[in-house]
């Protein structure tokens, strides 16, 4: 039994009521479609529908496990999609892992699709993948586990830094991970005006002299790392005010903490073992920290951006999720903690409050930013996000609402 | 607004569904199936979830309207598959018309589908695609312009032979139309013993001399018209017994009815104005009258067919739809009218008891025929119909229920 099923918003109880569904009465629709392409947002699910597309290939901490395996996963997805903003989202698990073939092939389903949210495709293919279909479609292509990520870590940053009294433009962070969700949130720190990111993969230290690199990674080392620093994470963390991991379980120790600079800022991201463990952390020191688990404070979950980001990009029918409109998520998911925290810097993905106020945000950003092919009012975006959000955690005690 | 939606079939209220329903719970069915690929029938939606892929090409009565254009009609197709059979269908509307991408594209995105219904595609491409991706996967392929139509067909004419006292291998048919259900009808007809079948296409009668064939229509030539007969549509009914009209509204009058044999049957299935209209058949000395249309008895439905055979073949795990499983359809359908009338030799596709039956029926020919991998009790596949049946039409008249 999968956690999904495709459900009728039509009654149909008589003769009648099946030939308007289905033949004769569908051909009106159908002409007035191919009279005007448009209408298909009109008169079908299309407005509303997300394919989640992989090729099983980086599925969760699994690796590649094939498309078959990655199905519980992908379902999920929809499933949450479905919750939180609800928008369908059906599952799309591609038995190729040829980057192009891929293209092609989301290319040719999309016409029943508003947007396409890719997911656990590995690095580097995600991103020929993903630059390849913004260009040829003219829907949102959003893989989330880069920049849903980067949303949502920055988000989380943005409170961290309030509480450290330090500015983007200030720090030094070093990542670990250089898959998609590190190039990512490295890139989306750079439009955030951070200067010095020192990226390590598991070579160590991403720097302009390393003869290793692929295309993506020889990017980050032009834009990263201006001191030139070489080494291992060890190194990349040595006075560092930031430390990201989007890497792997118990890489991380105490003492390299401790050679951090003044309160250290620690996101250990890593699932289901972060980088270190929140206690660990605290006691060499870090002032922040945050995992991506649900047992501990400070959770970096994607379900606090993906739902309201394409809520608010479909609802304006936006041609693409722009580094405006996520900028624009980020700044709406952090503004929700008041008073921000050392245990609360970020949202729960439970709080009824994301969702809204992503997709107000979201709305407002492709409208201003010029991809809004339907500029509704971003205040009618927040009511319908409202208005069909789960009703099933309305009764949560209080203080699983935090913020 | 679209007819369909995704909804789910997990409750999430808080914070522990969450990470059951997504990461971290969903690693162990993902491992599950990494070990055991079958489990993917356990643990996802694929054993219910049937693809309802069209190029929109041959929409209804419509033409090559596109892809986005078509989707209404897929939508309603995915909305009688569930209230009908409770199966979950999506719809695929692919922006290509080249067979050789369909058909990879359809086996990429296969991992997620239990089935594929083909639709509303243009022969003689629909040929070659469902043929080549019968080969390619391990799941049903059915084209339901072709195969539906001809199970429902057939199990008209079941009836109507009785009446008129005439056996399949004793008779003369004039079949207009050589598209996708005129090809498909001719060839369920031989394989139920007819010996003298005169297909017509928009050029008169085919035969061996014919030298302007497409490879199927050359197979058709090989196959029927065993006495050569060349001319119109008009010769090939002269003294025919049954007339079957797949083709285009208004192209056969009275005259050429009053030129058939003794007691004519007359199907005249163009939609929404058939080959004539069923006064002027019967006037004309038609015993027994059928149309595609739901003003007039005896309406030839494909949502006769594909919800019950679907069902069955689904149930268990059939990898093919065969001959077998579809003569099983036929033969299940046309016994649930009793008594035999000239207007009622057809259940209504509203009867209740016409899926249940032929999901019963397909799924023994399954498993007598070798092809269900999972060999349930075809009584229980019949109580699986029964319950997934939409109570929508539970309430209907008495007279709602044709025989």
């Amino acid at each position: 039994m999968g956690k999904i099923a495709i459900s009728s918003r039509v009654v149909l109880k008589d003769a009648e009521d099946l030939s308007l569904a289905y033949t004769p009465g569908v051909a009106e629709p159908s002409l007035a479609i191919s009279r005007n392409p448009d209408d298909v947002y009109l008169y079908t699910s299309k407005g509303n529908m997300v394919a989640v597309v992989t090729d099983g290939t980086a599925v969760l901490g699994l690796g590649d496990i094939g498309p078959l395996a990655s199905i519980p996963v992908m379902e999920g997805k929809a499933l949450l999609f479905k919750k939180f903003a609800g928008i369908d989202a059906f599952p799309i698990a591609l038995s190729t892992k040829d980057p192009a073939e891929i293209v092609e092939t989301v290319v040719r389903i999309s016409p029943v699709f508003g947007g396409i949210n890719l997911e656990d495709i590995s690095a580097p293919r995600c991103f020929e993948i993903e630059e390849e279909l913004k260009k040829r479609l003219d829907i949102p292509v959003f893989h989330d586990d880069q920049h849903g990520t980067a949303v949502v870590v920055v988000a989380a940053l943005i409170n961290a830094l309030k509480l450290v009294g330090k500015s983007f433009k200030d720090i030094s962070i070093a990542v670990s991970g250089a898959g998609a969700a590190g190039v990512a949130v490295t890139k989306f720190l750079l439009d955030f005006g951070v200067r010095d990111i020192r990226v390590c993969d598991r070579k160590g230290i991403i720097h302009r002299g390393r003869e290793d690199l692929s295309p993506i990674k020889r990017m980050l080392a032009e834009l990263t790392n201006p001191e030139g620093i070489t080494g291992t994470l060890r190194d990349a963390m040595r006075g560092a005010d930031v430390f990201i991991g989007l890497s792997v379980g118990g890489i991380v120790s105490r003492d390299m903490v401790e050679g951090m600079g003044r309160d250290p800022v620690v996101f250990a991201m890593a699932n289901p073992v972060p980088e270190i463990m929140p206690d660990e952390a605290r006691k060499a020191g870090a002032r922040v920290v945050a995992t991506g688990r649900s047992d501990y404070p400070n959770q970096v979950n994607n379900a606090l951006g993906f739902p309201g980001i394409f809520r608010g990009a479909l609802d304006v029918r936006a041609s693409d999720i722009n580094e405006r409109m996520k900028r624009a998520a980020a700044f709406a998911i952090a503004s929700l903690v008041d008073p921000v925290r050392e245990d609360c810097i970020i949202p729960s993905p439970l709080d009824r409050r994301v969702v809204p106020a992503v997709a107000e945000a979201v709305a407002a950003a492709a409208i201003e930013s010029g991809v809004a092919r339907m500029p509704v009012d971003p205040s009618e975006v927040r009511a319908h996000a409202v208005a069909v959000l789960s009703k099933e955690w309305d009764e949560l005690p209080e203080d699983h609402e935090i913020g």
